[in-house]
C-alpha cells in the first residue's frame, strides 16, 4: 500500500520537475506570494516533534534517552557514547569524514546528524537501519560503534550501573525486566523524536515573507527551479526516498572519494540499487561538514555544485551556488535549550 | 620561602596528628560544636571561584574556554576534546582506569576530575603540569591526548575554524595574534577556575549543624581522627602536597595494579620521590570511580580501606569505612547549571 505521505512526495516531485522544465530560469525572487506558495507546497510545515505509533514520546522515556545518549560505560572500550559521533555542539555530527568508534575503528560511512533524523524513512545512508530506534539498538553491538559482543552483554553493563534499573522502570512502567536493549532503543528513539530544529526558513514557510533575505529567497527559488527539491522535499528537505548518487555522471568523477561505495546494493543485492543512497535531509547542512556518504567533500559550495553536475546535468554558476548556499544556511535551526543541557549520569556504584 | 598556605597546612597536619593520637577513638559525633570547629579548622571555606594572578577570570575567557572544552577538530584524529576524558555528566572524569586518547592511545594514569582541580598545587598525578593552564596547553601536543605534532599545528587548526579568531580577539583584547596555544590554555584555565562544586558538607562548614546526617558526621570525625585529613586537608580535601603512596606498606600489595608506578620519581629522579603522588582532592570522589593513579580499584569502599592500611597503619572496621563513605558522599557537589550547558561550536567554514 502506498501512503498518503508518499503520494504527496510523488506529487511534489512531479510539480517540481514541471517547474524546473517550464519556469523561466533564473527568475528573480518575488514577494508576491508565488515563491512562498510553491515553497509551502514543496516543503510543508515542520512539526514540533516526530511521532511514532510504535514508540510514543513520554517525558520519562525522553529523560532516560537523554541520559543514555551520553553513556560511555556501556561500550566495549568505555569511550563510545551516542554523543561521541553526534555531539550537540557540532549540530550532532562529528566533523569527521567517517566516524571513529571503539578502539579507533572507522565506520563505513559519514555520521549524519541526529537532529531531525527521526523523520526519515530509514536510518543510515544505505537504509540498513529501519528507524532511529533500530539504529540505536544495533549501535550497541555494531563493531565500529559500541562494539559490545551481544545485546545481553550491553544489558548487563546497564544493569551494573546503579540507578539505571529505576530509570528504566519509570520509563517503561509495568515491565518486570525493563533494562533491555529494546527499551534502550525506545528511550533513545523518544529523545531523538524531540530533536526538531526550527530555522528562519520555517518562519518564512509560516507566511513571514521577510523571514528570508533576498539572497536566501533567490537561493530557495534556484533550489526549486534547478530540481534540487525534487528529492530534497518535505519539511526536512530529504530523507524520504532512495536515489542514485550520480544519475548523469559517476559521483567519484567529482568527489575526492577514496573508494567507490556501492550504496544500497550492499543491502538488497539488486543491480538497480548500485550507488543508490538515501537522500539526506538538508536541515543544518551548513553546520555538518564534511559532505556526502563518505565525507569526501569539505565545502558545501563544492557539494552543491557537484550535486547539480551529477544529479541534474547542470553546471551551476557561482551566483547560483552562492544563492543556494544562502538558502541552505537559512536551514540552520535552533537546538532546543533543554537538548543542550548535559544530564548527570547515574553513579557506577 | 614557605607560603602562609603551606604553614596553614602544616599546622593542620600537626593538629590532626595530635587529634588522632590523643582523642578517644572512636567517639560519637557531637553537635556541641567541637566537631564543627575542628572541621572548620581543617578544611576552611570553599571559595566561589579559584582565582589566579597570572590568569584573571573574565566572562569572555570563560565563554571561550567552555567552547574550546568541547572542541574535537583540533586533535590529530578529530576525536579528542577535553570533554572526552572529562565528561560533565560523569563529574568530569571518564570512568576508565586510564583515559584513552587519540588513535586509542592509553594515557599513563587515571584522569582526575577537572571539577575543583584548579585549586591544586600542580596538575596531573605526579605534578608534571604546573597548573590547569599548563595542563591544557600540554594536552594539545600530548601523544596520548590531542596528539598534535606542534603548538603551531594546533594553532593553525584553530585559525582554520571560522569564528575562533573573533572569539579569541574578544577574550584577549588588544593582542595582534590572539589565536595561540597559550591563550587556548588561558581560556580553558579561566573556565576551569569557575568549576567549583558546593556540597552538603559546605552547608555544614558554614555552621548548619544539621547539614550532615549522623553517619556523615561520624564519618567526618573518623576521617579526621584516623588521620586522613592530615593530607586531605583544605577546602578541596587534598591537592596541596605530595605524599608517598604506601608509607606503611607498598600500595600494590592491596590494589590490583597491573604494574608499579614510580610516581614523582619519574619527574625529579630523586630517590625520595619514588611512589610519591600528589594527594588527590576528594570532592565528588563518590562519583569518580575507579580509584588511585592507575584506576586499579573499582570501589570506594576498598579505596578507603586500602588508604587506612598503607598510609595510616589502620585496619579500618566495616563501620568505620562505611561512616567515612557516608562523609565522602556528602562531598558530592552541584555542578553549576551553566557548566552543564553545551555551547554551540563555531562553524568550520
Amino acid at each position: 500500500m502506498i501512503s498518503f505521505r508518499r503520494v504527496g512526495i510523488i506529487l511534489n516531485v512531479i510539480l517540481l520537475a514541471f517547474l524546473a522544465a517550464s519556469a523561466p530560469w533564473p527568475v528573480l525572487a518575488d514577494d508576491g506570494g508565488t515563491l512562498l506558495s510553491q515553497a509551502k507546497q514543496a516543503f510543508g510545515q515542520l512539526p514540533a516533534t516526530i511521532s511514532s505509533e510504535g514508540n510514543p514520546i513520554t517525558p520519562e522515556k525522553v529523560a532516560l534517552g537523554k541520559i543514555l545518549f551520553y553513556e560511555t560505560r556501556i561500550s566495549v572500550d568505555g569511550t563510545v557514547s551516542c554523543a561521541r559521533c553526534h555531539p550537540m555542539g557540532l549540530y550532532a555530527a562529528d566533523g569527521l569524514r567517517k566516524s571513529i568508534g571503539n578502539n579507533s575503528k572507522v565506520n563505513p560511512r559519514n555520521a549524519p546528524t541526529i537532529l531531525n533524523a527521526a523523520s526519515q524513512m530509514s536510518a543510515h545512508w544505505i537504509g540498513n537501519r529501519l528507524s532511529v530506534e533500530d539504529q540505536a539498538k544495533q549501535a550497541l553491538t555494531g563493531p565500529p560503534s559500541f562494539g559490545m559482543p551481544s545485546y545481553e552483554a550491553a544489558e548487563n553493563k546497564l544493569k551494573e550501573i546503579k540507578g539505571y534499573p529505576a530509570l528504566f522502570q519509570k520509563a517503561f512502567p509495568g515491565q518486570k525486566e525493563p533494562v533491555t536493549a529494546d527499551n534502550f532503543a525506545k528511550a533513545l528513539g523518544a529523545f531523538e523524536r524531540t530533536l526538531v530544529t526550527p530555522s528562519p526558513f520555517d518562519g518564512y514557510l509560516k507566511g513571514n515573507k521577510t523571514g528570508l533575505s533576498d539572497s536566501e529567497k533567490r537561493g530557495l527559488q534556484t533550489f526549486m527551479q534547478a530540481g534540487c527539491a525534487g528529492c530534497h522535499a518535505g519539511p526536512y528537505l530529504g530523507g524520504q526516498m532512495y536515489q542514485k548518487f550520480g544519475i548523469i555522471e559517476p559521483y567519484w568523477k567529482y568527489t575526492k572519494s577514496a573508494d567507490i561505495d556501492e550504496g544500497r546494493y550492499t543491502v538488497t543485492k539488486n543491480e538497480s540499487d548500485k550507488y543508490v543512497f538515501k537522500v539526506p535531509i538538508l536541515r543544518n547542512v551548513g553546520r555538518t561538514a564534511p559532505y556526502f556518504h563518505d565525507g569526501s567533500t569539505d565545502h558545501l559550495y563544492d557539494a552543491v555544485w557537484i550535486m547539480g553536475k551529477v544529479q541534474l546535468a547542470k553546471d551551476l554558476s557561482k551566483t547560483q551556488v552562492e544563492d543556494i548556499l544562502s538558502f541552505l544556511r537559512a536551514l540552520t535551526g535552533s537546538i532546543p535549550e533543554k537538548d543542550l543541557e548535559i544530564p548527570i549520569l547515574p553513579p557506577s556504584e
